[in-house]
């Protein structure tokens, strides 16, 4: 049956799973073992387990029947662990260089045990603020979710075992609810969960919450979110999902992963370049950084990882070629190469396709920096700049690109 | 377990159900009881069951394991009757006037003994093909349409419940393949299946067959087909699914049932009317019969079927009003009356709406037009045209008619 953890039976957890007990140094060195809970989510614990060394370490991650900064009162299923072991685990094996691997799943206990991203990981968001620049990251992310992308939609797999794997894989519906609520909803009305910049910010939220082609527009995107399985989505690409060093890259904390419309992760990471790039003159005029350099690092990194996603993604497809039956999007007896004029038309259709993707990337980028600022939760890039005057003036500017990419 | 029935077994097994021997006149009347096979189809097995008398009967209609039309040679899950039977009961559910009773559905036998439509119902297509007007069809059609694709969306249940829904019901994977290969595939490329009439007709093929913006157009719809789960739909709704009288529509034969894009349904049924249309001549030159009223009839049908769905899709919208919550697509906090000009933007995005389920109708009906052309299955409106000038005639005219609308 299911037992919460805590940092004394981890280890005893730890040791009672083989390969788990490997990592660590073999279950003869559990003596030495030691955990530590970090969590600072709001719904999960996370202990970090170190074994016989600190180079042998492990994440244990378990999520109770219940949000942990509420505590029972208000329930949660535990269901949600298992979509993110399993996008997790599938992930991995599409995109092993960013995404750490995962040891164990145990649905009983509602944990996954998966690799520790040692020093000096940190969470990307951290890093942004802290104002370092990662240079690889652009090249990273889109190779992520060109990856990821590619090999989870129909062009890589077709339609029959899409439909298997979407079926087999489940809805994630509580997940996907909140993302409906706080995102394409709340921020476009009044909310007692929403919370902005006042009163600097309260004429164009006001705005926002009467523009009636914004609300078309947010309703377009929240049905697209609903009802458009293209492929298997992280869910939650936002810059806190991230660990980096200025060499590596990993995503991870899967646990909004549902099959939907591709442009949605693309859109989640580009928005959060975005409202850290937005967020640039704050620190610089509330702290006298010169934040030239990571300005100029962000707006680059925005353009190279649609760039990257786009190359890496036509890459892929152009590698499995069409398919010889009809299950996928690029059949062979539509482009093959016995088809007249067959190679121009593929060219034609992914360009259409891209554009496409591409069309879906900006709204959803656009959704992601509204409700960022004026929806429940908020970004600690924007959130921290401690003069409210200023923050403002970075959040207006964000704001008004939200609008225009939506 | 599972027993192939036939026309003696059939009897004992309506007389086994109670709620089918009550139709049939009660167990006690079983020896007068007969039974007849009619599937004509080239899957399934169809019996009337006649009890005490003529207007006691009831359907039972059995899928073997395997394609009837070729044998066990060629294996198909009985699992597309559970889609069907689970289809029907919610149609039916859903729009009582125009989808017939489910009595029983009995998994492990792969029945489903639904109402009888008595005489002088008959196949909408036969009745079309003999010069018949039905000037309830639209009307009715428009209404089926309306309530079960409204019903089933997201617009009715929200969200999370939409999620749960398409999760119970699965993803029909056979019949939805079989769609993508003969619909959105095979006649846009060299396929065996492909046939039509020949020569008259080999340009226009080579035209379609080498068109690359025509190819991406095709590409889109099939992903839209894969992808977006809109609502529950019929997935097969053509003129032969359809049985009438000229005061009485009912729907059946929802094998084909999956989640999928509003737009396929209406497609699928306004193509057929169209198809109908353009066999006109044909049927005027090569019999000499006045075709006029049902031309007019076809073609008015076709306008007014999409005036009814829209207005009477608006309608229960405007019934059921904007949702509390936040889980639909048209939330209160939004559009309600305490917003602002709420009213107003909610009839922009009720407008927004239903221009793309028209452009996606237009789109599907296009697919459906050509697909019935140069695919594997034709309908008997132009098939049976007895000359084959003639009959290319209305064909091309049909393909060029189809083109444009994709």
């Amino acid at each position: 049956g299911f037992i919460a953890l805590n940092c004394e039976t981890v280890l005893d957890y730890a040791a009672s799973k083989e390969n788990v007990a490997k990592v660590l140094g073999g279950a003869s060195t559990r003596a030495s073992w030691s955990a530590k809970e970090i969590g600072d989510g709001n719904i999960n614990f996370v202990y970090i387990v170190t074994g016989a060394s600190a180079n042998k370490s492990v994440i244990v991650k378990q999520g109770l029947p219940f949000v942990r900064c509420v505590g029972e009162s208000w329930p949660l299923t535990q269901e949600r662990v298992r979509y993110e072991a399993e996008a997790l685990i599938q992930a991995h094996k599409f995109c092993p260089e960013h995404v750490p691997e995962v040891y164990v799943y145990d649905a009983t206990m509602a944990t996954i045990v998966m690799r520790y991203l040692e020093p000096p990981h940190i969470i990307l968001r951290g890093g942004i603020i802290e104002g370092k620049v990662y240079p690889k990251l652009a090249e990273h992310v889109g190779e992520y979710l060109a990856t990821t992308l590619y090999k989870s939609s129909a062009l890589a797999v077709g339609g029959a075992e899409l439909r298997r794997a979407r079926q087999a894989f489940g809805q994630n519906e509580d997940m996907c609810e909140l993302t409906e609520q706080v995102i394409f909803t709340e921020p476009y009305g009044k909310a007692d969960n929403n919370h902005w910049t006042t009163p600097q910010l309260d004429d164009i939220v006001g705005e926002i919450q009467s523009d009636a082609a914004l609300k078309r527009a947010i309703n377009a995107l929240k049905e697209k979110f609903m009802t458009e399985a293209q492929a298997l989505l992280h869910g939650d690409l936002h810059t806190g999902s991230l660990m980096c060093t200025e060499t590596t890259t990993f995503a991870i904390d899967n646990e909004f992963a549902f099959y939907g419309p591709m442009g949605f992760d693309i859109g989640a990471f580009l928005a959060n370049l975005l409202l850290a790039y937005f967020s640039q003159n704050g620190w610089a005029k509330c702290n006298g950084e010169d934040r030239g350099a990571q300005r100029d690092w962000l707006l680059s990194a925005f353009a190279s990882t649609w760039g990257i996603f786009e190359k890496r993604f036509l890459e892929q497809w152009n590698e499995q070629g069409v398919r010889d039956d009809c299950g996928g999007l690029s059949p062979a007896i539509l482009y093959g190469k016995d088809v007249k004029s067959g190679a121009s038309a593929l060219e034609e259709h992914q360009r259409t396709f891209m554009r496409k993707i591409w069309a879906d990337t900006l709204g959803f980028a656009g959704a992601k920096m509204i409700r960022r600022i004026i929806g429940i939760a908020h970004v600690a890039d924007l959130d921290k700049i401690p003069d409210a005057n200023v923050r403002a003036q970075c959040e207006r500017a964000a704001l008004k690109c939200g609008r225009e990419l939506m």
